[in-house]
Formats: structure tokens, C-alpha cells, sequence
């Protein structure tokens, strides 16, 4: 319950929405990173973001985000956490709203072609449990590519919060296109998890789970035995 | 990533943190609400809160609300989501980021006492997967209580939110006192749940979880059949 408002004491500060835009490409996962063209931190590779309008809801920020930075008209935008340490922005203080873009790749097609300020850069993900260090976005020489402001933080969270909940919610399958075989989702299983995982037991588990159903059709192309195509059953939670 | 700043565009917005500070009492889920004393909403009931320091972070500020408003030293803070609809405040724009503050009802002991302008209020909660309406503070009369701005939203998401956490997450440990008996775990479970549970089954399932452990020691008082008292594990996620 905000009190008196005394100006003073609380000047106001400076709000922005940040986009993990992330997909599976050739088996890993993948954040969308931006080249900043202005000073602070210009010419690094940063989280793709903007200021929130006085008008303007946090959800909606993100969709016009989502569209005027990364040519987007649509992904699974769902409010991640946000970020507010005094010194995270050396111009101002700024807070910021992490949201989750997660697109399946066929959505990207055609986006980042010409966008020399675009790139989609793959994660190095430590395994679970591991002690070994946070997750990293990897620069075209396959090497840690440090990322502006706190935004190699918000990676991080952001990825240990999408494996958190690929067990009790959906949100894999905001990964994948509407009609997928059970080979494309264990795929984005393992890219979240960083491992390996056994294909009868996987398989076994997701039926189980009944979030999914076989549509009757089967994959395209030139496959010897295509398979099956599933897709998520419209009371899944 | 915030590109250049242009003030004309998008002015500062007053940020604020507010609390969803809640216990279990009286075998319900409860939330600490504070009477308004100035407008806007002067009188109506509201979640404690209060504007972000321009040199502070975000859990600071929980920390220092928590303080000041509730006058209380500790309780589990924990992000819990921010909303930011453009009319949620009628002063100025306000974006408001909530916390969850969960405390056992014995750290509240003494602090309301002389404080008319903090109530502890019970909640109605609706049954899980009923469509009968959002959860609702109870007034003095047991009738549902409007919360000013848009608290009541933001009790809603808190609620359900911490019955989504119950399965995965040991969040109901911070509602109960460091030592607890199994009836106690049982008895937060149905205060957040909103529904009764079969005593051997949730038992049988909390053991078989592996997060708590048995201390050796039972409860004080006149029980003529004294409860074992448990705790939490230390490895517990």
C-alpha cells in the first residue's frame, strides 16, 4: 500500500522490459541477443529490450518489444522476474520486467536474415546439479559471450526457471510447433536439460502425463518409417 | 536491451513493492492488510506496501517494508510477480512489484496488538479447479472484503501461485514454525489447498518426499498421546 508520495524521497525510476527470446535450434537451446549500438556497454550483445511506455501494460511492452526489436509477431510471452539492483544500468536507475519469448524455430525463419544486429546464440548449459557455473551464451568462436548490464543473470534464471517447469506445466511445448513427434520433444526436453535422456522412459512419461495425443497423421519428407505426429490436447493444463 | 533513453517518450514511473504477507491461523490462510490513512482509497484496506528507494534494491525494499509498515524483523520473502496495468493507481502511473512475505503465525505474536490500522484477515479460498470465483480477505462480518486498487488481483495470483508451489517447492515450510508436527504440515497443506486431506496418504506422501525428518523429539503441552515434531532437511530443494 503505497503511502504519502513525497518526490523526494522517491524520485521515479526508470522502467524496461527485457526479452529472453529462446528457441531450440540444431538441439540446443538458443537466446535471440541484440548488438547495442549506443553507449552504455555499445557494440556488446545484449538481452533484446526496451523502456515501458506511461500507457502502456508490462504485457503489452512485451509485444511491441517482441515486434519492434526482433521483427516478431508472435511468441509465448510469459513474465519471468524482475531485476532491480541500483547499479545494474550505469545511466539511471533502471528496473527491469523479464519476460520469456519462447518460439518453436520454424518461427524464426526469415527473421534474422540481414539483421547484422541479430544473432541467435546457442547456451552452454551445466548439467543439473552441477556446481560448475552459470549458463552461457556462446559467441561464434563457441566461446562464453558476456552479455550487458545483468543480463548473463537474467539468462541464467531464466533458464533454470523453463527447466524448473517442464516438469508441472507446458511451457516445452511453446518450443515446438503445433504438430510434433515425440523425437522433436525430447529434444527440447534434453536441450532444456543439458542431458542426455533414455527414449522408451521419456516416451512412456510424456503418454503417461496425457498432456498430449497422436493426431493420426505422420511426419513429412523422407523418412524410412516417418513418425507420428502429437499434439497437445486442449484440456492440458 | 534499453536503447537510447528519451525522456519525452517514456517518462519515469514510480515503482513500488508490495507485500502479500501471509500466515495460517486459526487453521485458515490468512494476509495482513493496513487501513489506508490518506487517499487515494483513504480508508479502504490494502495490501502494505511502499514506494523503491532510488539506492535500493528490490528485496531491500521488501526487507524495509516488512519493517516498517508490518514491524516485523523476518519472514520468507520471495518475488512473486509485477503488475503494471496503466490504471491501477489513480495518482500516476505505478508499477508495483509483489512479494510474498510467509511467516508461522507465532512470529506474528505481539505485533498487532494496539496497531488498528493492520488486521489480520482469513481468506475464502475457492476449491481447487472450481470456477466459482477468485480468492477473497474477509472483513470482521466473514464478508469479502475489496481490497484497494488492485490488491485483490494481486491476492489472487499470491494464492494460487503458492498452491501451484505446494508440490514442487518446500514453500509451506515458511509457514510453520521451525519444528512442527505432522498435523501441522497437514494443517497448512488444507489451509492453502482449500480442502481436506486423507491424514495417512498425506503422510505417507511427505515421507515418502524426503524433505522433512523426524527430530526425536514430541511436542509440549497436554497432549496425552504427544506428536512427534519434525524438521526440515537441510539438502531439501
Amino acid at each position: 500500500m503505497p503511502g504519502a508520495y513525497n518526490p523526494a524521497d522517491f524520485p521515479p525510476l526508470a522502467v524496461t522490459v527485457d526479452l529472453v527470446l529462446m528457441t531450440v535450434a540444431d538441439g540446443r537451446l538458443a537466446v535471440l541477443l541484440q548488438r547495442r549500438s549506443a553507449p552504455p556497454h555499445k557494440d556488446d550483445w545484449a538481452l533484446p529490450g526496451g523502456f515501458v511506455g506511461v500507457a502502456e501494460s508490462l504485457d503489452a511492452a512485451a509485444e511491441r518489444i517482441l515486434t519492434e526489436k526482433a521483427g516478431l509477431l508472435y511468441a509465448w510471452l510469459e513474465q519471468l522476474y524482475s531485476f532491480g539492483d541500483p547499479g545494474r544500468d550505469p545511466r539511471m536507475r533502471i528496473v527491469t520486467i523479464a519476460y520469456f519469448a519462447l518460439l518453436p524455430h520454424e518461427a524464426l525463419a526469415g527473421t534474422l536474415d540481414g539483421r547484422h544486429d541479430l544473432a541467435l546464440a546457442p547456451l552452454d548449459i551445466p548439467w543439473p546439479g552441477e556446481q560448475g557455473g552459470p549458463v552461457a551464451a556462446l559467441g561464434p568462436d563457441r566461446r562464453p559471450l558476456p552479455l550487458a548490464f545483468d543480463h548473463d543473470d537474467i539468462l541464467d534464471h531464466a533458464v533454470k526457471r523453463l527447466r524448473g517447469k517442464l516438469d508441472y506445466s507446458p511451457i516445452a511445448f511453446a518450443l515446438l510447433p503445433p504438430r510434433f513427434t515425440l523425437r522433436a520433444l525430447q529434444d527440447v526436453h534434453e536441450a532444456i536439460l543439458g542431458i542426455g535422456l533414455n527414449k522408451p522412459a521419456f516416451r512412456r512419461r510424456m503418454l503417461d502425463r496425457a498432456w498430449i495425443e497422436g493426431t493420426g497423421e505422420r511426419e513429412e519428407g523422407g523418412a524410412f518409417r516417418p513418425a507420428e505426429l502429437y499434439r497437445v490436447k486442449p484440456e492440458a493444463p
